[in-house]
Order: structure tokens, then sequence, then C-alpha cells
């Protein structure tokens, strides 16, 4: 039998182009309203896929003002686990995965938070870890400046352990309500983790039962080094970006390999490459499509964009008719800012050019019928570079609606996408085993 | 016209009497339900509730374990902030507030989640500013004990004020969404907070919109001086406890003054006393009603709840058939103590009766027929004692749905109460106004 690709639709309800909120079909104000992110969502679900994925930020990008007044981004949305618990409220299968910083949260919040959805959703939710990457975010909680990266991994693995223990504190079996006896739940069954660390000092209890998958499903996207081991360690789907079919298949073997190093079962960490689909009946449809967003975007925005996974450097400075020249390293996302020099380079075109022709999600777009996108998937998933992919969504309601109308039929045509959900939980979903307790016999 | 009264309704899924889940009418399992919690919010706002509020601690309670066992507390329910994010998506009118701590929180991320709560609702959060009771919850947060009362007092008032700060963030009108232009927000009606204080330092903006109430509703129920002194400046709805008519007329007075002393309105403040009804068609058989819940409580939890409230004294070394003696001030909530103290010392009872037949909240417990409680809101309604009232249902789903089917009706044909939502907003059902930005005009 055909192994099926898991799928996750990312999305914000304003759409991840940075201005595909301009488009004609765009909704006038989509960003908070509920009967909108409600409309997505359940098209998703009954499109099959494992999960609906939120990114997030904890303050403004630290773009320029006049870039940032033109982007959708994450400045007028709701805020992710609070949204998923709603969204929960309104849908039965799909997966509510939601990103947390683990540079700026307490352990002990976050914990408590994605235990609350999980039993919320009934055994739906799961936690992108990510370590942040601005300076504005940092500011708005202390801090002057962003973490250093090598000390926001640090920080990293020692939350996610935190976290982890807490989701432990009680027992599955612990409560036992014995309204005879008057006992509510069973002491012994209960787990203090003191843990004191270099960090962190929590000593728990949570005052949430264990959830219902155990622990949510832990998402991942590092890339850099430290990124890698982190996720090789405790990353359950994993979202890689860039690098075409060998960069893929290259990050696929070294994440498994990691992860296998550890002693965990290569498959119970999933990569899961980004997919941008812009999907037409034709080829010709399908680039038209593709034309009109990218005549939305001005080169302010374009070059904006640029600057910013650079780490906020302003390239006006430079000649934007010549090459990209090597910049200072960035505190943002290393990965990133390291693929788009590689890029850059290899494109041989100038800046002005490159920042139009290929801002940061760019490469990711798949331009095509489904068959050519369903083509992608299958060449991808079946050659080692791919476990599912994480699908963006550029342009809503468009995107979702022709991916799940045209590109999921194709799949499932193959065998290689579900037809129905066959369990509950998004662990089930995905094929990852329930975690036992740390203190299960 | 008769003034009309504002309703609250308190509660956990497993209701708020310490050992109600044992009453063979409670659910077995009442905890983790969503279907029994939504069951329970629609005939809430069936019964026209102005909102439904949530308690919280931050942590397990730091009770002995052999009480701890014994009650259902907040140790294994819901977060309050997801659970009614939840809830928001199945209900349309009804007040959705929840309770957070300033001393074991960060204020972005406070304001965040609570002016999305308030988009996801469509203007219907409020928050319940505490400052949190036990160093079992310090413990989760890296401290040792928890902060000093008069420390995290402080600390409460500058954290508001930077909440207070962020939710003005965005104007109102700060999103144009003109997609001819590319401008998606206009840069010139987005303010950073800069806050720089003496615990915090927070640069803002906030990456959400204004609220639709301007600011959600603002909750307090300090009765310490320094409680009071916060509630007087920013509490909207302020709970209070004890002492019976005399007492809350006492407070109300005081709390309405202060705020009318900082330049308030005292009509923006509304004052609602806890009331904790066990009601039936006939005395006799509310009295059996309170008979068998109070039948559940043995001496150990009995004892327990006591010594909790004290600041976590162990009452056996004492002599438990001799009076309840003065003991070291408690760190935890300094004016329920000295209630208990009051009350233990004109009750003349020993510790162990005293215990037994007045644990924190049975001095609120008003039993009788639906005459009988709804003279009781009307009295103090009309006597300068109460805006409305914050009624505690001990027992679920039994305690609600009596009060609505008996006490809602008989306070509808006084004119006390509403038949009908008038608005959408919590603010509305409160008659509240909502605020202006602190940056316009």
């Amino acid at each position: 039998m055909t192994r099926q690709v898991h799928l996750n639709a990312m999305f914000h309800t304003a759409g991840e182009h940075l201005v595909g909120w301009r488009h004609p079909s765009s909704p006038a104000d989509p960003s908070l309203d509920l009967a909108y992110a409600t409309r997505l969502v359940q098209r998703a679900e009954a499109a099959r896929f494992d999960a609906l994925f939120l990114a997030d930020l904890t303050g403004i990008p630290d773009s320029k003002p006049s870039v940032l007044e033109r982007v959708a981004v994450t400045n007028d949305s709701f805020e992710p686990i609070t949204l998923l618990a709603a969204l929960a409220a309104v849908t039965s299968r799909i997966g509510l995965v939601a990103t947390a910083s683990s540079s700026y949260n307490e352990p002990y919040t976050v914990a408590r938070a994605f235990a609350s959805l999980d039993h919320i959703s009934g055994g739906r939710a799961g936690w992108n870890l990510v370590t942040s990457l601005n300076d504005s975010e940092a500011r708005n909680f202390g801090y002057d400046t962003h973490l250093l990266h090598a000390d926001r991994y640090r920080r990293a693995e020692e939350f996610y352990d935190v976290v982890e223990g807490l989701w432990d504190s009680f027992d599955d079996d612990a409560f036992v309500h014995d309204a005879a006896s008057g006992r509510y739940f069973d002491p012994e069954r209960i787990h203090r983790l003191d843990h004191r660390g270099e960090r962190f000092r929590v000593a728990g209890p949570l005052n949430v039962p264990r959830p219902p998958q155990g622990r949510p499903v832990i998402a991942q996207a590092g890339a850099s080094e430290p990124g890698r081991a982190l996720a090789a360690r405790i990353g359950e789907i994993v979202f890689i970006a860039g690098g075409g079919l060998e960069g893929s298949r290259e990050q696929y073997a070294d994440l498994k390999a990691r992860a296998a190093a550890l002693g965990r079962d290569p498959d119970g960490l999933l990569v899961l490459p980004a997919l941008s689909p812009i999907v037409a009946p034709t080829r010709a449809e399908a680039e038209d499509r593709f034309a009109e967003l990218e005549a939305l975007l001005d080169p302010v925005v374009a070059l904006g964009d640029l600057e910013y996974w650079l780490g906020g450097v302003d390239l006006t400075r430079y000649d934007l008719d010549g090459p990209l020249p090597e910049l200072p390293p960035s505190n943002k996302s290393v990965s990133t800012a390291e693929r788009i020099y590689t890029e850059a380079r290899a494109s041989g075109l100038s800046i002005r050019q490159f920042a139009k022709a290929s801002s940061a999600t760019n490469d990711r777009y798949t331009i095509g019928t489904p068959t050519d996108i369903a083509d992608h998937i299958e060449e991808w998933s079946t050659t080692g570079a791919a476990d599912g992919f994480n699908v963006v969504f550029a342009q809503l309601p468009d995107t979702l609606d022709a991916f799940a109308d045209l590109v999921i039929p194709e799949l499932q045509r193959r065998g290689l996408f579900r037809t129905e959900y066959e369990g509950t939980t998004l662990r089930e979903h995905l094929g990852l085993a329930r975690p036992a307790s740390r203190w299960a016999a």
C-alpha cells in the first residue's frame, strides 16, 4: 500500500502572502472575523487535513514602518491559542497547532495552555516551539534586544524539558472521583517536578490533568545547527523550507539520522517541507493567478521583506542594481539568512531583482495543474524528501479552496491521502504513538 | 423604573462547594467535559446572566495532601482563558470573565490574551485581576515563596497600567485595508507605549487591534487596604464577600466614595457581593438540600479549608475544642483572614465547630424559597449594599438550574432583572461606557 502523506494547513486569515490581502477576491477585513476563520478551518477539516497550524510573533515585526503599513502579517490577528480554543468548539477532527515562544513565556503557562487546549479539543493540540525572531518582541518583555541565538536555544532545550515534565504531573488514572469515599484523586498518582535548572525553577505539579494525547504533538522548525539538534531531540513534526528537492532530501536524511542517533524511532519524527501551491485547471491559469499576486508586491515591500530576514539591515545603503553583499550575521533566523545568501549568489540577480523575484517565501511557490502539484507531492514523499507537507496558503480563501477542490481528490485517487479520518486525535492522524508518562512503571 | 441588578455566574464545572462533586446529582466526571461546560454556560445565557466568571490559581493550592485529595477546586479543570475562548464560539451574548494573576504573568501576554478573547467574543471579555494566593503558585514561576502582600499590590498597579496602555496601541480606526493603495493600516494611528517603570519595561505596541469594548471589563476583588485602593482606581465590577448586609453596605459606600475621590463616576464601579443560593419551592426542601451538601463535608476538609485561608497553619496543634487563636498574619488573602477571625470571635464556637459551621464560603449561602432569595436580592440592591451579585453555584447543575428556573422569573416579575439582552457587549449589559483611547482627541 502507498504510504500516505501528512498535510498541515498553515495560514492566518489574511493569507500568508505579504500582500495577498490586496487581491480582489480577498475579504475586505479578514483578520478578526471569527465566522470567516471558522469557515476556513471547517474547509480544511472537510478536506481531511491533519492539522491547522498558526505561526506567531510576540510583537509587531521590526520591519521599517514604510513596509509594515503595507503587509498583513500578524499585526491584527487573534492570538493563536485563544483562536484555536474557539475553533476547537466548531470542529471535531482536525489537529490544532499553535506557535508559542520559549524565549518570552514561562514554561508553566505554556504547559498549562496547551494541556487545556488538548483537553478542550479532545486530543487535537500541537505546540510549535519557536525561539522568536525580533528585537521588537524582546522589548515587550523587559529586554533591550532579542536573546542571542545560542542562548535562546539553550533556553528552549530547558524550557521544553520543564513543559514535558509538567504534562506528566498527574498519572492518566489519577482522578478517581469516588463520591462514596470522598476521594477525588489519588495522591500517589500525582508528581512534583521540582525542576531546578540553569534558567528555570519550577516545582509543579501542573494544575491540569495529563493531556488526552499524553503530550500535545511537538512541532519544530529550527534549521540552524542548534535548531536541528532541538528538532531531532523533541520534534514530532518538523517544518523545513528551502533548497528544493535536493535540499529537502539533505535535511530529511539529516533529521532522521540525528533522531536515530538519539535513540528515537525515525518514524516518530515527520519531516514536512513547505509547499505553497498556486493551482488551477490549466498551467496558464495558474501562472496568471501567480502573476496577479506578484503584481501586488511593490518594490518597497519586496525589499523590506529581504531586509527583515537579513536581520534588519538597510539595503538602500548599497547599490540596489549590484549584487547582494555579505552582511553582518543575523540574530533572527540564522538558517533563513544563510539560505538567502546562497540563493542570491546562485541567482546572479541584483538586490532589486532578487528581492522582487525571490522574497523569503517565494521559493516555496509551486505553480501548476492539480496533476503538477500531486506529482510534486508524490515525488518528494516517495524519494526521501518529505513525510508530508506544510501547505502554506498564500491568499485566502482561494488558494485553500483550489487545493481542496482540485489537489486533494487527485491525491486521494492516487492513494496518497486519506479519504476519511481514521482516528480522533492529532497523534492518530499522524501515526504517532501516545507517549507514556515518565512516571509509568 | 426599578433599577435592575447585574448577575454574574461564578462556577467551575465541578461546582464551587468543596465537596459538591460528591452529591448524587453531580456528574461523575464533570471537570474536563466541554459539552457539559457548554450546557452550563448556555443555561446561564438563556437565563440572561450578565457574565460567566471563572476563578483561577496558577498552581495546586498548598493545602494539606489529606485535604487536597478530597476537593475539586481547580486541580483538574480547563485553563480559564482557553475555556472561555471555546465557550465564546457556542454563545452569543453572555459576558466571559476570566481570572489572570498580575504576580505570575507578563503584562504583554495578559493584554494580548484578553484583547484576543474580546475580539473572538465580539466584545464580551472581562479580566479579573488577582495577585494570587499560594506559595505553591509562586514556586511554579521561579520564586520560593509568594510575593509579599504589599509588593504584589504595587506590582498589580503597574501591571494594570501596562495592560491598559497596550490595549490602546492601535486607534479604533487604524486599519484601513485600502487594497488600491496597498496601505493596510495608518502608521499615524499606532502608538508605542514605551513603558519604563519600577517592575516592567514594555515597549509595545500590542500586536492586536483595539478590543471591541475599547478595553475588556475589569473585575477586582481586593478587600484589604491596598486591594480596595486598586479596586477603586480600576475596578468596574468589584466582588465583595462577608459581613452580611451591614458589612456589604460599608464596603459598598467605601468603594463608591474612593472611586469618586479619584474623579471616577461611582456608577462606573459596580459592587457585586457574593450570593450562594440554595433554593427550592419550600424552605424545608431548601434546608434539606443544604443539609445534603453539608453532610458531605467531613471534618478533615472543613478544618483544612480553614487552615488554608488562615495562611497554611496547622490547627491540629491547638485544642480543636477551644477557641480559634490569633495566629501570625497570613500572606494569602489578608482580608479573608481578618474576616474569619472576626466571625470566629463573634460566633463563640470552638475551632472544630467553627470550621464545620462556617468554612470560608459558608457565610455566603442564602437558603430559601424563590421569594426569599428575591427578597434578599431586592433588599440588598435597593439599600446601598449591592449593584448586583456574584452568584456562586455550589453544586452543578442543580443550583444553577434551580436559580434559573425559580429565582430569575421572580426577579423579572419584580422588574429587577432583564428579560432580554438589550446590547451585545458585556459593557452594554453592565451599563458601562466604552472607554476612549488615551490617544483620542
